[in-house]
């Protein structure tokens, strides 16, 4: 009889919402991996993860997970693939493996050490915000906004947005995500603490997207420019709103994660779409919650979901 | 005791391999659904949806599928909304429900009519594509390119190529498909007859590509332009294939769907995984089936799997 040894790392998309968003695919591989990793990057804030949500995650697969944090996945990648040189290993991410967080350095260097790699697709925010109703093809390049500190207000992205605006095309911002940063006496001291887990919300991006607009002076967008904001895009609770970014500012999104598009030309089916998310009422968080129940996935106890809302 | 009357449509996205890649939710929602129905647009030909391909799926979902082709989504949509208002309906669609394919009208429509409408997100094309190691982030304007006829031939998508190329992004260019086209003579004798499916194979849209360049010589690209070819992405035997143009259009990558990604400026990081799909061998075919089995997804039997492919 012959040993077969096996060598594969499957790098599998859990999507957006809970633990029931990976695919038939996805679970079948976790089930058969001896050792199962999840990226503690985003999931921390997007799954909500405590203990708690490891548990739900860990019943579901019929056996334990080691969080992953970006140090472990920076200086311990290569005793991870070399546990995938003897056997089924499995790296779970939050969305899609290669959405807005890539994970491309980990296959780069699976494949350089001869680990067969295996990727399960799922949901993105990339293409998950097609919900909105703006068509995914009608968008320009996305942006990326990073938290501004006293010293430290990068703004490349709004080049780009300007760019995106004068052609007409939709702009995907993704919002900044603080996990495990060291904390500036950590540093000097040389012993490792860290911050809280910090997440920006839409209203500090419209804060720092309106000063760098008020600095640059090109009339990229103003306050009246039309954007939508998403919160937990794809979860039970998620929470879509359209309005001018004067409006969204003060709307409370509620819990991470939050992204944001500012609007470019639309077409009239997207502006059909667009209205069923608009701001009307006198209270904009109200109508949030109007949303978030009008795209809620109910799968557990439909017997307690009444009528539909309008 | 009181009566609940549901109206719910859930609009389910399918992924873009197998049936085994819808997601937990989605099998949840399709088994309490009543009427299940799939979009035969882009299933017939992504998940070759044969009676056969029919067959697994109602295999899985203990019940039968009625095949919505897109007449009878233009014309008996309101048919299917009404069912929505006394019971639990699905709308299956390959990829995410807003994914290349969108659905907006059919939300529209539905929240018009009041039923209230679920979507459960999976993994779509526009997302999918980040595997070739090309970040997403990186993509300017998506474009389709249309089959040329003798007297239509559309070149839009020059114009948006040449913009992305400029600014140094990727582009997507997403391939026709004809499904259930009237024939001309149908068309004539106002009898209902169709030609048999088409989809464009990455070859045509190079040849059309080089066409328009040579009409408009601004040289947004040329033979030489680094591309990457995606053929049946997600899927079992996908295959993916970086090299030029010309490069490009000796590769056989056979079964539909295919599309196809225009290079532009490249990180250091893109071009060590973009290494990895490059043709390399005097047969390009062989290195496309090498990537195949690099990347397959091996759930079913994987005793039968040996040690990985460099």
């Amino acid at each position: 009889m012959e040993l077969i040894i096996y060598e594969m790392l499957y790098i599998i998309g859990l999507g957006l919402g809970d633990e029931r968003d990976i695919t038939l695919k996805g679970l079948d591989a976790v089930k058969k991996c001896e050792k199962v990793y999840i990226e503690a990057y985003t999931s921390l804030l997007s799954f909500g993860l405590s203990t708690d949500g490891l548990s739900t995650l860990e019943k579901l697969y019929g056996k334990p997970i080691i969080l992953a944090d970006r140090e472990m996945v920076e200086e311990k990648v290569d005793n991870i693939l070399l546990e995938a040189r003897g056997s089924d290993v499995a790296f779970l991410v939050v969305g899609d493996p290669f959405g807005a967080t890539t994970h491309t350095d980990l296959v780069v260097r699976a494949k350089t050490m001869m680990v067969d790699v295996k990727v399960v697709h799922n949901a993105s925010v990339m293409n998950a915000i097609g919900i909105c109703g703006l068509q995914l093809y009608r968008y320009g390049e996305t942006v990326s906004i990073p938290f501004f500190t006293e010293t430290w207000r990068p703004d490349s992205f709004y080049e780009k947005i300007e760019r995106n605006r004068n052609l007409g095309l939709h702009t995907l911002c993704l919002l900044d995500i603080r996990v495990k940063e060291p904390t500036l006496e950590s540093l000097c001291r040389g012993r490792k603490q860290y911050e809280p887990p910090r997440f920006m919300t839409i209203n500090t991006a419209i804060d720092q997207l309106l000063e760098v607009e008020q600095k640059h002076g090109k009339s990229a967008y103003d306050e009246d420019t039309n954007c939508v904001g998403f919160a937990r895009l794809g979860s039970e609770d998620q929470m879509i709103v359209a309005g001018t970014m004067r409006q969204l500012c003060t709307v409370n999104f509620g819990e991470p994660l939050h992204c944001l598009v500012i609007v470019g030309k639309t077409h009239p089916v997207e502006d059909e779409m667009l209205e069923f998310y608009k701001i009307t009422t006198e209270n904009p968080e109200q109508k949030g919650n109007e949303m978030l129940e009008f795209y809620k996935i109910t799968t557990e106890n439909p017997e307690q979901k009444g009528n539909g809302i309008a």
